[in-house]
Parts: C-alpha cells; sequence; structure tokens
C-alpha cells in the first residue's frame, strides 16, 4: 500500500483549464487503487495502512478466497479496501480555488502497488 | 445481499442524453444500497458479500441493536454498510465516453434485499 | 462522534441558488470530519457511533499510534473513520428538486467533536 498526494497534480490541471468557478472531479482509473480526502502525513499515512491490512487482511482464509487465489493474482483485500475508502472525490471550485480546509488532501492509495497508475482529473464549470 | 452492473444502464443513459463532455452522477435512492466501482465478477461479488457481513455482522448483540430491533426491520448491518460503501460516484465523460479504467464497473449493491430498486443517473455538462 | 442533518442547510441553499437541473456537491472542510447519506434516525445515529469506534477504536495499542500520540492529538482513528465514511457526495437537482429517496439525509459525522465546523455546499448547473 502505497499513497500518493494529488494535490500538485490537481493544481496544475486546474491552473491550466482557466477555471474560475465549478467542480473538479477525481476518479481513480483502477479497481486496486483509491481516491481519499485526508490529512497528508507520514505517520496517518502508515497508520492507515495497517488498519486497511486489519479490516481486509491479505492472509485471510476464507474458501471464498482461497478458491480465488487458486486462478487469479492474491489481491482481493486489495479490490475490498478500494471500495471501503471509494473511488471518486468531487472538490467546489469557487474563484479557482478549491473548497478543502487547510489540512485537507487528495490523495490516491494504491492498494496492490506501487506500479505505474493514470488518475483522472477533469475541471468541469 | 446481492450486486448489479449499472454500466448497461448508465451507457444507454448517456447515450440518449448526447451528452460529449461532463459529468456522470450516480446515486443511490435508498438507505440501504450503495454505488460502487470496482470489477464486475462473481468471485469478488462472493469476497464483497461475505467481508460486508464480517465488518458490520447482522448477527450483533450489541444492546444498542437489540432495542433496535425490537421495533424495526432487522437491517441496522445493511445501513452501516451502505455508508461503508457509499452513496454516489461521479464518472468523468470525455467526447462521449466515461473515463473508467478496463476492468472498472459501477455497481449497486443492495444490502437488504434483492428488491425493486431505483438509482439516480444524471448526465451533466 | 455526533452527528448533523445537513438537509435544513442544503434546502436552505439550493432555495437561494435557484438551482433546477444541476448537481448540489456537499464536501467536508476537515480531515475528521465525513459526509454520508443515509436514515436521519437516533437509533442509527447510535449504532453508527458503536461501529466505528469498533471498526478504528481510539484505544487501539499498536506502535505506529503510540509514537503518534506521543507528538499529536490523539484523533487518528477519527482520520481513519472519515476516510471510511467518505469526505463529498454529488446530489442530482432535477426541477429544483433534490433526487433523494424518502428516507435519505445528507450528514456530517463529526468523528472528533462536537467542534465548530464548515461544510462547502455548491449548487452547480
Amino acid at each position: 500500500i502505497t499513497l500518493v498526494d494529488l494535490m500538485p497534480h490537481i493544481r496544475r490541471v486546474l491552473a491550466a483549464s482557466g477555471l474560475r468557478d465549478g467542480s473538479v472531479n477525481i476518479i481513480s482509473r483502477h479497481t486496486t487503487t483509491a481516491i481519499t480526502i485526508n490529512e497528508w502525513e507520514s505517520r496517518l499515512a502508515r497508520d492507515l495502512k495497517s488498519w486497511l491490512l486489519q479490516l481486509a487482511p491479505p492472509d485471510d482464509r476464507s474458501a471464498a478466497l482461497e478458491a480465488w487465489r487458486a486462478q487469479e493474482p492474491i489481491n482481493a483485500h486489495s479490490h475490498l479496501a478500494c471500495m471501503l475508502l471509494g473511488s471518486s472525490e468531487c472538490v467546489p471550485c469557487v474563484g479557482g480555488e478549491l473548497v478543502l480546509g487547510q489540512w485537507q488532501s487528495v490523495m490516491l492509495v494504491d492498494l496492490d502497488g506501487p506500479r505505474a497508475r493514470t488518475v483522472g482529473i477533469q475541471c468541469l464549470g
């Protein structure tokens, strides 16, 4: 599990778009990456990783998972954690500024990586 | 817990709208159905069901739940799982195509069904 | 953990905006408040609180959390629960009415309060 701060990318796309008032939609383009908004902070990142691995453990011995693993990459837990965090967020933009609080960052959570990943960032308005 | 692939419905609504560039908003209209984006795959569906029932178990013996059940349908766990997965997703649309990855599908997760359900699909732009 | 029904605020902003067809985006502006959609009901609120405290317990003894607490407010669990519930929701608006089901309310979940909090509500269309 790795985290990427998307704010520099989002700010660059937003500036290039010239959007003043509207919405910035951020969407994951993979079934094992999620989009979340929270504090970009190394200890929180560590806590998030251990918490997700605890809630959706990769070493789960359920029969369903065993059957899955016989045929597929062992990453069912990555899909489940992805659905827990969610795949899209919409951030309002007013006067060219994102309506986010001081400590909020939009982050990509790679639940089965790190790998080369893409994110959709759309400025609408 | 049952899953419904919403992609045929979304693609039909999108085609009928003629939208080229904008956003497709999908929203659950019930407190025990959720909208999620992930792989439409029978084994993942099975894993998702058992995982949700484990995280929000219907047989929880807490006093709060017991009191609830005395007066209401026994589905508090369906409401909780609904909030875990989330009720809405926004998918950007560019050139008439949804910005989704190859394996991503928007799904309705019925946490207290199956029943007749409705979903809001909006094309905006 | 406290819950606030945002519907009166959202309806007031929506009416003032004069929006007929579009989208209402609601976003948390704090890293320890979440936006969720479900039934506004006191017993469900109580169940949600106990469930979140169980899934992301404040008394977790992991080394990572201990190290965190040595330097910060003891609220890592509030951040985690915030990411579980999510920070934004988009509700379609058609003919001046929100496309929500009878029992659905947009709520703010304060995971580290109650405190004075702000929410972003945007009418777009």
